[in-house]
């Protein structure tokens, strides 16, 4: 259900969907890629269900810190195909205060995965705003560059998570 | 996990846990209680599932309409002992805009059941707020009163759908 709001971001990993959805609902994992590098993550809080926290804080050059951030929450979780989670509620779903930068803005992120086959995966991200505004504001924020690097480093690190396994 | 920002109303029923819930989770029962009489509800889209809408209509006195209204989105369902929904998102997770009135800042409703012994229900609505300002319109707006109403409202419909199956 996307619609003219949404930024979307799609695309086929070379990384078994099993590991990717490890690689993505763990938090010491998450450290390893969901940061666009030179970016880092350097806290992740995540409780994985419904109501659950989702907080991130990312540092990076120039002194860049988001600084512990506003908590986000989970909303649902379908094991190996989906993975929701939002900045308008926090914890336990109570409406978010906004804060600064990326978190100025309320966004849910809808994340799908799906066997591709010889050991790929399907891989889709969409951001939903409530406005066109919004959109254009996280646009410019560099999503399609950003969420396309962390997609990249996402694969690498996913198969490095076989690497030891097999 | 309630706070400063909530506003809690608390009741036991007189009417058992499974009556109760079909009450709260059929948008034709709905129509019939939901709303504080004289208001009245008008229109109901309910769809029971994480995403799913939450729509209602109210009018009332003196050409006291709400309009259309702006979807909210129910977000947890549990089978006879919770329901939470919010008006901070929209069907499918898509962020909110506000709206007017009820719509005019972000909450989240979580209501929970539980059997209380001899045919009654313990009722909880909890309101949830981001912060201490929007609660205050809430509770202005009339939140004890209102939900009070309706809770009693709730219990005489709830009694009413056990009579013709006694």
């Amino acid at each position: 259900m996307t619609n003219e709001t949404d930024l979307v971001l799609e695309r086929t990993l070379d990384a078994p969907v099993d590991l990717v959805w490890e690689a993505y609902t763990n938090a010491e994992h998450m450290k390893q890629w969901f940061a666009p590098k030179p970016f880092e993550l350097t806290e992740m809080d995540l409780d994985l269900q419904p109501g659950g926290i989702f907080r991130i804080r990312m540092t990076g050059p120039d002194g860049f810190d988001t600084g512990h951030g506003v908590p986000g929450c989970v909303l649902e979780v379908v094991e190996q195909k989906k993975l929701v989670w939002t900045s308008a509620l926090g914890p336990g779903y109570r409406p978010n205060e906004t804060g600064e930068g990326c978190e100025s803005f309320p966004f849910t992120a809808v994340i799908t995965f799906a066997d591709a086959g010889s050991g790929r995966t399907a891989y889709k991200a969409v951001a939903l705003h409530k406005d066109l505004a919004d959109k254009a504001t996280h646009e410019q924020m560099g999503f399609h560059d950003g969420w396309g690097t962390v997609a990249g480093q996402l694969e690498q690190y996913a198969k490095s998570l076989g690497i030891g396994a097999a």
